[in-house]
């Protein structure tokens, strides 16, 4: 348009600017999810991104690669529980990093206990009792809109988790079931792995004994397979608070740093190793750290985020970020997916699943 | 754990709260499409709503319903071209709202031009020029980091888009496109909508004429169906600037309302009427203001974005919101999917298409 | 911690990654808007970019730069109207891009009109009418939960824009302005940025004749200040709609390319030229675009957004994106603000003024 | 403009809806940042919402509440530090919970350690390795684009945080204080929040001792002014690494339950309770769960984050949502900022304190 623009017509842009077109995706009634991944592969942004990721964790699937799995969010109440096990299950987990509340939502399915779909409620604003009278401010509560949905559920006894209700009743049956089938098994001080892989064989057991059609879940998978499970911050977690008030009246305790030794075995030991983070907080950091004190780091990284990168914080960072850490190999192959991760873990497992061919 | 909570067990919820539990989604292999979504079926957060806007953009596709469809942001260098343009051919789009630069992309591959996977390049960050003396500065321009990706691009006479690079030369062969085929055929003052009708044709000539692979595009099936592209902003593009230049010296000319009359005979004839929005924008707030001036409004309507809520702007609204406006019905069905829609748009347009078995 | 750490403390980093420590930020009681953006110049991330923006927000004010202002989202609605009309009469703004939409909010306002604190409504999630018999689905909608909030507003006649409520009535008071005050002063075909100027100068004419205390506003500004104010979706807005709607009995009308040739005047003309552009939408790219048929680009750009970039549209796009399509000069100092604007614009506005000292 | 729109304005909307008018925001030269926040308060959206998290926050900081703070992101490295640090000198922190993350980087300033204004790096993107063969992956390491610029900090020993510069020589020094000031004081068994008192009484000595100008920092404060500092997933972070390998040969230990009875204790006591949440992740969680041992609940919350609602997970749940959990009363004040933190940080900071004139 400007002499700029004709001038660009007549300087063709370097080879590397224009050897690898976009094709544009297509889709068809009844294509595989392969296939569908397969149509991303010709598409950018997160399309592009998705493909690549999937290439990626196939062959962290394929390969000889040991992978570490970081799994934050509310994810097992979000209903990606049985994904989760099945990659335990199949072999494609060598150990898993998650949070106490996703630990402690396996455990009331586990023993029969359910979530329910809801609906996300209001959004967070102005109570504006800062600007009217106190009687306004409680008229306010009961105006029909704004607050009286969460208002309501916890008149009725239910937790809200964005758009999943969890009858609070579950917590206390998941109490007993701690106190009945956990805690009393060990009645010493442990690592919080040996209480996750403790709490996998009482889910195990418990949901095997009674006719529960919900699965025994991750942490029976894990147990099962011999996959540790590490929970850093367990303590912030309804399972952290109810092992907090056993241990008030027992020899129970748990130790802060002894997951790490075996942890970083693990790292050492790992010929290929591979980081598949699902979410970010505490997960994401103590897989990527793990490399810190390693010989060597990720060759292969996936991420699935909804944290945006300018936050600034890790949970948002780009895996780029982490190889200025030496948390990824320069060499290494990495992918991330800014999107909701209920949406593309799924995606990624079953395009994962029908590329290695199982 | 407190007494509040035994006393939960003690008192269970209403029946409203309990009736449909979160089964939890699985995936195997060779899985199709249409499966994973029934599996997401069973999950919340963003893959129940995407269930849900599966649901209703399958319900939008087979029933009798007038379809309106928003298409926003970089969809068509990004590749999702074809989609689009199968959704008008088969039927499944009554009105398309769009950019200027959906359909400038759209005509440049239509003429056989290519866009090219590339890189995201450098945050945008302190240039630190204010904080160092000019020789500092100039010296930053070329330290190999920040600035430096896109100067290149510059440099090569590359544009980026995201991760896409489109070569400057295709606006040059656009502009010889434009006003060799589609203005010459106009000569006077014209609707946006009679120029994308034009573009389409001739789009689909050249496509025709010449042996290019790209396929005539999203103009041309729009054209050949008698689906009306409108293009409120159009001259917010290189079309635009391109029927700028051509007006200059021409009787060709663009009014700006005339294409309101045609788009609300629509809105009014609709006997149930649906919204698809791809991103926000304007091409979202034209689909749903439609209904400010028509007797009815939406009783159906899907959202992929990925602006936050939080954000206040429209593009980022719920339609819940549009509800308030009489824009969707009260008891329209609606459903938005906050995640990158270069993942959602084929998914949920593949899972629909095998839904209705087509 | 690994030898490779121990490396690292013997090779000292080159000086070009220590020579800028951040000092902290630091408040206290009574400080300025320009004392608190100073300690914003001590950090990283957000904070850090912000007194980027103020930086270069003050030198396009202080010295000679044609200033293009991009105008976009709810903004006026959510109260930013008048610090946008202010930067009009301070003669800081030389151009204005905006939508048809904060046209219009602010015609109401000039008229007497007021819009209202409110509450953002509930998320849009699943009807779950898909999951239910008809009977369930139409007792949902009187659940006193997820979308009572915005049918209650419908039955009231009460429009929202997240937490901003406007009785629609006054959308009747605007048609009688328009009707009575705007378009009969006009009868013929015009631009659009006609249109906006004799808006403006209704506006201001009402606003003095009343006693309006809410002030005549950005187009009133705009007209008395010579500021020409493009909008090119005004169709996309209640403003386009009524100018349609007049435009069926009259030979009133609105030329789409008409405005474009004075903007690219303005950009021909301009020695220094800076952008500030709060919020994305077509008042950013028609901003940004202006350059492409300019001989120069911007020698300074802002952007005050929420996009997130990794969405891949133009509206969180880095500005770095636009130096690969020579919008902006190599050497042009650029930062972009992820963050709220109904926040950072008034922030940006306060310290950039008490910089300049006015 | 419909005949619905007609009969709104004969029906004027219910005086709930109006009674609150929206008056715009207005700025001026040499504003104080308390006066800035007034008028956000004419405001909505996100400037709505900061006005009334200023005003609970204010309140808190003014009346008999006992303040619980969560402190989460990169938000010392970014410049954080002391802002906190005086929040807790001040009197107006009764417990902080924090990240491991922090208080590494509050100990490597605490001891001369500086962070550095760097650049953000590129997107993470397809290496494209999966598209090209080796030889091309290997040569696109060297391409000048995305993957330099971390690569190029590897290589200097430099850690990228977001935009922030951290040499690697900095953990090593950090090694030395732990081994030398901090662990050989402990030698046994402690809890968490043991460790961080010892941290901070040794940061405060050495930085003491030394010439140092940068300030003891964070945990300095809270040692000095017994105020605990809970960081539940310390493990997770640098300061975690070195307390594993230090516990490795010795009898230092850290007990992860130990710290929940000080805690809890001081939510049964507390008359009031108010909670200032930074950031999301473990602290937001672990301040908020606190009050499901408690009797009550919270009576103030503010949290200030920019992660989104609809990502479904806890970081950017709302605080409506914590009420069904019974974190929050019915009757508490609650408000949710939702953009950067390090801009409405130091924002609420410094106005709380001019509004309580301090």
């Amino acid at each position: 348009m400007t002499d700029d623009a004709d001038d660009g017509a007549d300087v063709p842009p370097r080879e590397e600017f224009r050897h690898d077109p976009i094709e544009h995706a297509t889709v068809r009634e009844g294509m595989t999810v392969g296939e569908l991944v397969a149509e991303y592969g010709n598409a950018g942004i997160g399309a592009g991104a998705l493909h690549e990721a999937v290439d990626i964790t196939a062959a962290m699937f394929e390969e000889e690669v040991t992978t570490f799995v970081g799994f934050a969010g509310a994810m097992v109440p979000a209903g990606m529980r049985r994904i989760v096990a099945d990659l335990i299950r199949d072999g494609h987990t060598d150990v898993l990093v998650t949070t106490g509340a996703n630990l402690t939502h396996d455990a009331i399915e586990a023993i029969g206990g359910k979530h329910h779909h809801g609906r996300a409620g209001p959004h967070d604003t102005r109570s504006r009792a800062g600007r009217r009278n106190s009687a306004d401010a409680s008229r306010e509560h009961g105006d029909g809109t704004a607050r009286e949905h969460d208002e309501t559920l916890r008149d009725e006894w239910v937790d809200r988790i964005y758009d999943v209700y969890l009858p609070q009743e579950h917590f206390t049956l998941l109490e007993n079931h701690l106190r009945s089938e956990v805690f009393p098994e060990i009645e010493t001080r442990v690592t919080i792995q040996q209480l996750t892989d403790e709490l996998g064989r009482a889910n195990a057991a418990v949901n095997d004994r009674e006719d529960i059609e919900g699965g025994p879940g991750i942490a029976a998978a894990a147990h099962e397979h011999d996959v540790p499970i590490y929970a850093p911050a367990i303590q912030d977690s309804v399972l952290g608070l109810q092992a907090w008030l056993y241990s008030q009246t027992t020899d129970f305790g748990l130790d802060a740093l002894g997951d790490m030794s075996g942890l970083n075995d693990i790292a050492y030991e790992a010929g290929s190793a591979g980081a598949l983070v699902i979410g970010g907080g505490v997960p994401k950091n103590f897989v990527l750290q793990t490399m810190l004190v390693a010989p060597d780091a990720y060759d292969y990284a996936v991420q699935l985020t909804m944290d945006p990168e300018h936050a600034g914080g890790l949970s948002g960072a780009s895996l780029e970020e982490a190889r200025s850490w030496g948390k990824l190999e320069k060499a290494a192959r990495n992918a991330s997916v800014y999107a909701d991760a209920t949406i593309t873990l799924p995606l990624v497992a079953a395009a994962a699943r029908e590329r290695i061919g199982e």
